[in-house]
């Protein structure tokens, strides 16, 4: 039987996860998915490929992969035995088999994440692996105010961890939002692609701005400035989820 | 000064204690929160006594406890000291000075539990430390019908682990429901006291009639019965929560 490729869509916790990649001797929700998938497919080794990596402690709702195996099983049979085998904080949600070309990493057309703060005057102990608690009440008008001049296309050196570590530090954020809901607030950025920590860094700095420390016009300041150091704090990876990428149709 | 009575409500995630009740060597909720009420008011040691005892893994949303000391400190400052010297998974969520006749545990009138269980097609990971995740649809309406016959006074000694451990298992179940919303079954039991399991027996035997195992009647024989061994199993830990805790209204 020829080989066939494979796209899951999965949710993980990353609480227990030293994160998405391969590590000597750390727990990562890669080798934990290429074992059981090797066990289902009988085949030595698995390579999975992700969309992206997802640090230590960052969660996943909708992380997207492919990888190549001649089993005989269908996606829906290969799906149920992976969701058997794998451990409570990882599962796959969707399953099918897709065209050869299809590659979750290189061809991902945009990715969104979502960062999660949650600013009860008393923090609750049942959310503090998912989200960030600010014990500050936080002013989304004025950081949705600040967050305006970030849209579009620009060179987002000043929110990225480890600069100069890539050939270009300009994406392009094509989506922005801020919402709250009683002590909720969620930061989703949607963009063709993203530097490393710079939802983080985004929302660290636009949480300076709401609790009063900076004035929104200083975020344009620090953009232009493409200097990391000038930008607010990273916030914890607890209150980040990659929550879906998106692919050419013709590819699905 | 004169020493003075605290009341304390309080909320914890179960998932990193081995309970309320201090043991040697083990992180338990009793232990956490003496050591730190004790560095609050300067004293060697603070003997914190609780409505009841929650078992390893179990949640506490309003475990209510109190205490003699004789600090200066209000209520309110007080809590806010301890709440800024706990770890994040236990919160103070109100304090008050109560009469000294006030025992949380003696004075208790009736204690409410919930057991949460999700019966999504696919479990998801973020939820497993907080509800017992089944994989089987369940009824409530059949689950519903078989509890009709738990309310009111009876010897719950079937749904007691490790009986004859008390004098007497008879006890009053003062309100039961069944809810669903969604892939959400609520089991809420409000009782002038439990033994111990209980809640975790009477929701596991439902959920033997919920997946259809069990007829509903069934459930009646069981009581009867007086015989642990006939009732289902203890539903885990993680679904459950201690709710509410109520006194009368002249200690409070």
């Amino acid at each position: 039987m020829a080989s066939r490729n494979f796209k899951f869509v999965l949710a993980y916790d990353g609480t227990d996860f030293f994160g998405w990649q391969i590590q000597p001797k750390k727990r990562t929700v890669q080798e934990t998915l290429e074992t059981v998938i090797a066990l289902m497919t009988q085949e030595k080794r698995v390579k999975v490929n992700a969309s992206g990596r997802t640090d230590s402690g960052v969660h996943a709702v909708g992380q997207v992969v492919n990888f190549h195996t001649d089993t005989h099983h269908s996606a829906e049979v290969l799906m149920r035995g992976v969701n058997a085998r794998l451990p409570a904080d990882v599962v796959i949600s969707s399953a099918e088999v897709v065209p050869r070309s299809f590659d979750a990493n290189r061809t991902a057309v945009k990715k969104l994440y979502r960062y999660v703060i949650h600013d009860a005057d008393v923090p609750n102990p049942f959310l503090r692996r998912y989200c960030h608690q600010s014990r500050q009440r936080l002013d989304v008008d004025l950081m949705r105010e600040a967050a305006d001049c970030l849209k579009g296309k620009h060179d987002f050196a000043c929110f990225e961890t480890e600069w100069p570590n890539r050939a270009s530090s300009v994406r392009t954020i094509l989506h922005l939002s801020l919402s709250r809901v009683g002590e909720w607030i969620w930061v989703d950025v949607e963009a063709d692609g993203f530097l490393y920590n710079m939802v983080r860094a985004i929302t660290g700095t636009l949480v300076q701005v709401g609790r009063g420390y900076w004035p929104p016009s200083q975020v344009k300041t620090i953009l232009e400035s493409r200097d990391r150091t000038q930008a607010g704090p990273n916030v914890p990876p607890q209150g980040l989820f990659l929550m879906r990428v998106t692919y050419p149709e013709t590819l699905e």
